[in-house]
């Protein structure tokens, strides 16, 4: 499927660079662990069999969610598990019309969530004037997506495909009406999971090179020019084998915010999470 | 140490969740591997040893971090690896003085960096309308924070330890200076990199039962009432296990959020961020 990357060294964490980076790392000895490898190994699944998640590997994807780190141990966020059809189907309207979410038999959404700690301090008399700043809404998407990552990781661990949903920020109030989340209460990324249709493998999608993200002590804007470049004909070799059309990675990466009409919407995300209680202060 | 967990099952997922809960699980059959233990086993670190953290090391916790899904493919983030001691102490002085800042050998700076991608576009002639919106600002702190995620999973199975630093927002311009970030970058949080110190081991903090942040189809406050005041208990029992004051968790949470004093310098990120490129649309 990949001929540019026939020959590469077969040590494990090597082949894994190579799949990732389409280049050969450096020679270097790497330590190996199946956790790695796990991680390494990430596709997004767009295409998944109808068998059904279980209550017990529900539970496991929430105990690894819950124990990533969460700022000053707030834990503020929740997750609502939606399995039922309608309302799978609504969320993919809501997300543009993506099969995927009614296909798979689980969406988790991930909610940056003051309201739990506001609800208990109300019932002590309690205002939190510190929730109304850009900070804590920072904070608690921040601790959404950590929570949520380790839950990728773990369903990936198991077999399981998953894909990420940012399209909910599309409507953010319609999915809060639709999850029924209260104030102070923000729908920050839904999360398919399910397990993935061998008939449809999903392939491993390049990276920028190290060079590009990677900076020593203080950041580096010229090492990235040249890896940049590499990486667009990576991403066209990508594309190439997909059988999608010959479209760099940058060139993709300035329409998805080239313009107001490329946020799909979510220019008024601002407006729309004050009225959902977080006034950004 | 922990003397309400004798006697529970030695089934190695129920005693994962009875040291991550306090509680014991549901007697599920459930499945079990090196990724989730190292998932469920997580702890912070903030004791460390001198001993350095290698280059092939390093770009393994990149390349586990670049493997995490990122929205549209934009890759909006970097990271800043800084080893320098002087800049170490500059970043533990910005973040309150946190000693271990200093004693571990390597500090990770994660950005939310929409400046790449705008280095690209201008080189083209193009400006990015887009980049100017709350949602952008999002999306690229969302990228940074699966991204880190995944290097801390990455790191724990590599026996390292780690904590993340959230208090590098007390300076946000200050920090961004230091690492001579260009505009439309932020340094969302820090994270300490390295060889714990086996003299002062960390311990597993509980986290607030499933029932209070799991919610099925839809939003449910009631059942969270009494998940919480479970939590409260359990977390008096872990402090008085560490030595610290009973002060259970609800009233740490509130005390947090409660006054403008409470987010420590925090409530002028939003202007901060504006000054950093970020106007938040």
């Amino acid at each position: 499927m990949n001929d540019a990357l026939a020959g590469i060294s077969t040590e494990p964490a090597a082949e894994a660079f190579a799949h990732r980076y389409r280049e050969q790392p450096r020679p270097l000895p790497r330590p190996w662990n199946e956790v790695l490898r796990t991680q390494l190994d990430h596709r997004s699944v767009r295409s998944y069999l109808a068998s059904p998640i279980s209550e017990e590997t529900l539970e496991l994807l929430v105990a690894a969610a819950q124990s990533a780190p969460t700022s000053s141990n707030l834990q503020a966020w929740s997750v609502v598990a939606v399995r039922d059809v309608a309302r799978k189907a609504e969320l993919a309207r809501l997300a543009g019309g993506q099969a995927h979410i009614v296909q798979a038999p689980l969406v988790l959404v991930w909610i940056a969530d003051l309201s739990r700690i506001t609800r208990i301090a109300a019932a002590q008399g309690v205002e939190l004037e510190g929730a109304d700043f850009t900070e804590s809404f920072l904070l608690a998407t921040i601790d959404a997506a950590l929570a949520a990552q380790n839950a990728v990781v773990a369903a990936e661990s198991l077999g399981l495909g998953t894909v990420y949903i940012g399209a909910l920020r599309n409507h953010p109030l319609e999915v809060a009406a639709l999850l029924e989340l209260p104030e102070r209460a923000f729908a920050v990324f839904g999360l398919v999971v399910g397990h993935p249709d061998p008939a449809r493998p999903a392939d491993i999608k390049p990276r920028l090179p190290q060079a590009a993200v990677l900076h020593h002590e203080v950041y580096d804007a010229e090492a990235q020019v040249e890896a940049v470049r590499r990486h667009d004909a990576h991403s066209l070799a990508f594309r190439a084998e997909q059988g999608l059309d010959a479209t760099p990675w940058s060139a993709q990466a300035i329409q998805r915010l080239r313009t107001v009409a490329s946020l799909m919407g979510r220019h008024v995300l601002r407006q729309a999470v004050a009225k959902l209680g977080f006034p950004l202060k």
